[in-house]
């Protein structure tokens, strides 16, 4: 009964990565949608083509992939890879969604001063720019700190919350970011008929701004599980030590029942590091989110 | 110097909340600024002044008093109150909010209505009134769940996290929400000079948003250090049988170094669940943000 209790806790964070993926992926393609059939498509030369790429971007980098990096360290078959990979892999995925902000952005200045548009004067923009400065203030800091190897341990522990606080609350400022900009783009592009008659676009262009809010909410909510937290360092090791596939096939395998003594083995010990978190449970269910 | 760490922490507390408080009333003093000095004033007579009272009481009561019901519990002056009252006062703050919420709703349809303006087509009024919704059903299942004393232990536990979690992103998503709004009012409101010629009226309203994501900021953080919860019950009855008095100031002078004898008894009891929650904090800051 408590192994099948660890396979539901198992299968609910499945079911709700598979719905973050979907929810994320059906909103990556509406942002194509929105732009190839209701818009220009896309380009670069100073058109509403150029414009574009700005909210497709900020949609698949800018949301999705931030979002996917967030909860990189949370998926249960990386456990028993190194901590520093899984750094290399947050790292990364936020720097890739760093650099399509910042093409997202240049795309946008590059767009107004074709057309002769002021940049910088929405509350859109203000927010946006703070939010990408953040961004690669947190990202520079996060390097610094926690994947070079110069920072003592005293540091990265005091650092560590306010790197987590900081990560979520830059995403969610993200997303509200792009509900303004949403916002701002239907009440400017559509004319006869207005963004008031609910046209088509409008429709498609809210539920894309709705599937935005439930992907935020999907991704705080598995990175704010205490239970779902990578185990500690020592569980780490002993996963690799009993000899585990770098490609984690094995540590799955043993949430589905084998029999195979290694890896019933391994199971227990994934078992312990569950357990381990799940201590920590108490104290996290308590204290945050 | 343990002491003097305590301190330290209370003092830093002391100063976030400062500095919300002073910000939350800066945000509620530039809307009323915003609608008298460059809008129309407040009525109830389907003019742009009963539209008025939309701003003004989401962010007096949606937001601000919302955020002030998010941080009750962390007052250290009422951690020697009963949570029974402090239960109270967290559910009255939130229903306060909410009528001010749903009469602010009100004045938009009423609005609307008299222009003939059509409702609900905006992602801000379908996210608005997703998060109203959601706001009502927290707060009725909060009731029920945790102030009615009908629900048993392990409902209540299992409800925590949830509760908490939602209340968080609800409160953030009233302010994307509002964030939205300001972005419509400025750009439907603001016309020779345009939103884009950044008159008085749209720096200062662009201000009043990024105060409120500031606001929002500091109350999340607030709310989500584990080491400023508000101490495990028994800590609670020791507080009070000591024979603290109701309005917490001893508590409160506690904390500025007494020699009274009474007095320093407390205090080390305060420390104790201090440390208690400190104890805490080691899982929390691993587990959330």
């Amino acid at each position: 009964a408590h192994g099948a209790r660890k396979m539901e806790g198992y299968g609910r964070f499945l079911a709700l990565l598979a719905s973050t993926l979907l929810v994320g992926f059906v909103s990556v393609i509406l942002s194509f949608v929105w732009v190839f059939h209701y818009r220009e498509g896309l380009s670069w030369d100073g058109s509403l083509g150029e414009f574009n790429w700005h909210p497709v971007l900020i949609i698949t980098g800018f949301v999705f992939i931030q979002g996917i990096a967030i909860i990189v360290y949370r998926l249960p078959w990386t456990w028993k890879c190194s901590k520093l990979l899984m750094k290399f892999i947050h790292a990364g995925l936020n720097t890739i969604a760093m650099i399509l902000a910042i093409v997202s952005m240049v795309a946008v200045f590059d767009f107004h001063n074709a057309k002769n548009i002021p940049n910088m004067y929405s509350l859109h923009s203000w927010i946006g720019l703070a939010a990408v400065i953040f961004y690669a203030l947190q990202l520079f800091l996060g390097l610094a700190v926690f994947l070079l190897p110069f920072a003592p341990v005293h540091l990265r522990t005091a650092l560590m919350p306010i790197h987590v606080y900081s990560g979520l609350t830059i995403f969610a400022t993200v997303i509200a970011t792009a509900l303004m900009g949403i916002t701002e783009k239907l009440i400017f592009a559509l004319r006869n008929p207005a963004y008031s008659a609910s046209p088509p676009e409008a429709t498609l262009v809210n539920c894309l701004g709705l599937l935005l809010v439930i992907f935020g909410f999907l991704i705080l909510w598995m990175a704010s599980r205490p239970h779902w937290k990578r185990p500690p360092a020592e569980n780490a090791k002993i996963l690799r030590s009993i000899g585990a596939t770098p490609e984690g096939t094995e540590v799955e395998s043993t949430m589905a029942n084998t029999s195979n003594a290694d890896k019933s083995n391994l199971r227990s010990n994934t078992e312990a590091a569950r357990k381990q978190n799940i201590e920590f449970d108490d104290a996290g269910q308590r204290s945050t989110m």
